[in-house]
């Protein structure tokens, strides 16, 4: 518990942990006051996400290498997975799609190019470590391809198609789950070597393990209560501040969902550590299309109204397949200047500028 | 002859070869059991496919290597061609199409993929010379911009929109042979130190001449008969196995017709040769794009009822893209382990998978 | 004025600048002949783009690095601006789309093709700095995002979707210029020593900064006269000569914008200084598409009698990707040959054939 308090001291983020409890009071006291609770909401997913991600590394640093990486590997976006489930038991694909779509685009433009401009603005230019990054622009290009098949499918305006493309969906959310298990294999075991940061210096005092894994459950359980107010008062507060849902569930909702990694990510490439950002990033995004995703649609015959498919609105696929391609040409080269940041931040913007201007009624299946 | 007979007892490959006459027999003898010949028939290509390119290698080596790259090249994909003209000759633009497309996407997919895999579970890390995988995916990308004009002008939904197309493939086809002709030149003349082998080592006792253009034609004459039955059985076969048109002919016919070269490039890649697998497997590809397809487009005008155009499904458009934009970054790096592989396989099943759940009535027009 | 004399005695191309009073003088004699008029203005357009870009250079070479650099890369498309104006003025929208979106494609496949072969038939292997190529064809990756979105959100077919589409064009014509802005921070001032040729040598002997800017003035204003007869009689010339009005505004304008640019491009080429070659081709196809288009969208506003969006007809912006896409491939390596060059060349003639076949009713909204 001491050890805690002196990070909560030390962390200024975490001192918006204050706002979990007033959040779930608010939601009993005023449950009409959607704005109201949704920027609660939002304010309160933040701070958790944090813990909830240290949690997770300390829980993995005592674990040892290989079970360490895979269960950084599986919960690392555990926040991100957390807020889905809700909106599929909610029964909001849409919303679900949106986040899932947005989380990749967000991680893989604006945290990484975030990323490249700020250790951009420091250092003249960043050498890294490109392995990482090129194995999970691949598999992000790959999962891609996957999104894409059942928007193909479903063009062909078939008698039986939402048969067909759930019955893909499914067959593609496996052929994911095994492709992202292979790539663990190769990055955390027979390939190791490839993957090794230069140094890793540093090391933190990390939780005892009996506080890391009280930690993770009980901040699961916080995570999944906010997450219900949020996924709520998230369309309600969308047409009070004049959004689109798609730019709520792309933008607003990626960007509070990966807060805590982007702090991590930015504080690394400003210490020149490239290599850590990258993966961070695109570590972040591709385990969200290959691992998140089809858990997700699996997950959708137990806990959702009805089964969620992967068909996603054909916009939504080509953003997340022009991230994928942007990502692999960057990442290609293993050096970096300023302004490769600024054309990933610049894309996004565009993204972005683009989701705002297309009315409520308008965002298509997803 | 002797020759010959020493080579079928080393190959188990060409045992099948005993298929050949049965498969003949049995077109006269059971002219309705279509799922049974077309077993047969596929059972009697494969052997068939390996003499072909086994003959086409002796002939090449005998001529000297300007004329004998040539040969190779323009017969190396004797067999599809073949098979392709007997569909031709029947009206079946669709399966021509599909066997066009399919072919290119599982040679740079599934052949490529598999080499890599297979040669990376043997060794930790390949390298190999990438000039002729460069020289490859850059024309297949070509190729791919050329496939993807004429269902843009058929987009546009014209008056005389057939006319216009069938007069824009034409020209493309010239221009694609013309690219491939100045490709022949780059690597064979102008450049051809980039394409060179590491070493070639294991001269391998080839056949005298005499035997290699004698099998050359009776084997080419077995493969169009096989073909003939093979064509008319398909379609019947593949409603019996509950399998669309688009999946046997994208699939199955590519599979069938790349076997030979399949082994061969397998073979290497297990004796650390990717150079040559890379060459087979993206030379292939790149030569039925840009040397198949369109010899086809003009043959048409003679050997079929109707001439065909180059007007694909788009569906089948992207697959090809995406299979040259993939081949392209792979092949960039000129290092290898075995997830690559892992990736390309997983991307060919992801279109397997597609076009295995789409019905028989809705596959588009090829 | 001297100068200016032995400058027209020594370049042939200047010769063309008797056509310039021909053509003002026949405009008012024969304003009927449509035909006739559009020759002439092609034939007088040429040679004063080619004093235009020298007059640019030599004020640029007078008022040192920054401001220099400043000004050759804002005003060294000031033809094509200047057409596009006269244009936008008369309300051709889509003769200016398809003139901006053919520049891009010219610049970025024929010029730099067409750079590539002829250096390449002269040495067998070139090798260049490609820190130009990679920022210019990463800009040109960008813009092509921002030439998506506007399309994409008009496919939505929403009720509003022309005022959204403006909305939305004007903000990213704001977000272009800014990235085009700081992209010239960056290679002209933070990593100016990235984009320094190996040398450059030939001290020409530049205009005096009086007889440059002059001339400038001078030049743009019978460049804009010579302009409006050309938007006056291109329509009515394509239907004479049986071209589509997407030809003639792609191919027919974009050549005649820049021939002055690939006559000083191509001799670079061939005295083996590709930096020059790629960085003119390049450089030009990231300007039009990062300056040339959004400030048209900006002043459409005040000379335009309607203002124009950035909504590309679909084949336009698959065109300009499919550029931008190879564009980042070939120039990734630093090296080429010949048939690089080929391959660019020839992905541009199956563009041409395209468009050429595309009868006249059909050419979509730009």
């Amino acid at each position: 518990m001491q050890t805690l308090l002196k990070e909560i001291r030390h962390n200024p983020l975490l001192w918006l942990l204050v706002v979990v409890p007033i959040v779930l009071v608010a939601e009993k006291a005023v449950p009409e006051a959607h704005t109201f609770l949704f920027v609660l909401a939002v304010l309160a997913i933040v701070p958790l996400a944090a813990l909830l991600s240290h949690a997770t590394e300390a829980v993995a640093a005592k674990t040892g290498d290989a079970v360490g990486g895979l269960l950084n590997a599986t919960l690392g976006n555990l926040t991100e997975l957390i807020i889905a489930v809700t909106a599929l038991h909610a029964g909001q694909h849409m919303l679900v799609k949106a986040s899932i779509a947005g989380a990749i685009v967000t991680n893989a433009l604006f945290m990484l190019g975030a990323c490249l401009l700020l250790g951009g603005l420091r250092y003249h230019v960043q050498e890294y470590n490109r392995a990482g990054g090129r194995l999970y622009s691949a598999l992000l290009l790959m999962a891609t391809v996957a999104l894409l098949a059942p928007s193909a499918v479903a063009d062909l305006d078939l008698a039986h198609g939402a048969v067909l493309t759930q019955k893909l969906s499914t067959g593609l959310a496996a052929l994911l789950i095994i492709a992202y298990g292979l790539g663990l294999v190769f990055s955390l075991h027979t390939h190791k070597e490839f993957f090794a940061s230069d140094e890793h210096g540093e090391a933190e005092a990390h939780w005892p393990i009996g506080l890391a894994v009280g930690m993770l459950l009980v901040v699961t359980v916080l995570v999944a209560l906010v997450s219900e107010i949020f996924v709520e008062s998230v369309q309600k507060a969308a047409e009070t501040f004049g959004m689109s849902p798609a730019f709520v569930g792309f933008i607003i909702v990626s960007i509070v969902g990966a807060a805590a990694e982007m702090a991590v990510a930015f504080s690394a490439a400003r210490r020149n550590r490239l290599d850590m950002s990258v993966s961070i990033a695109l570590g972040s995004a591709s385990q969200i299309a290959l691992f998140v995703a089809p858990v997700l649609v699996l997950l959708s015959y137990v806990v959702g109204p009805t089964p969620m498919n992967l068909q996603f609105w054909p916009g939504a696929v080509t953003m997340v397949m022009i991230s994928a391609v942007m990502a692999t040409f960057i990442t290609n080269s293993g050096r970096s200047a300023w302004f490769i940041g600024v054309l990933l931040v610049f894309v996004y913007a565009i993204f972005a500028m683009t989701l705002y201007v297309i009315p409520p009624a308008a965002q298509g299946p997803g």
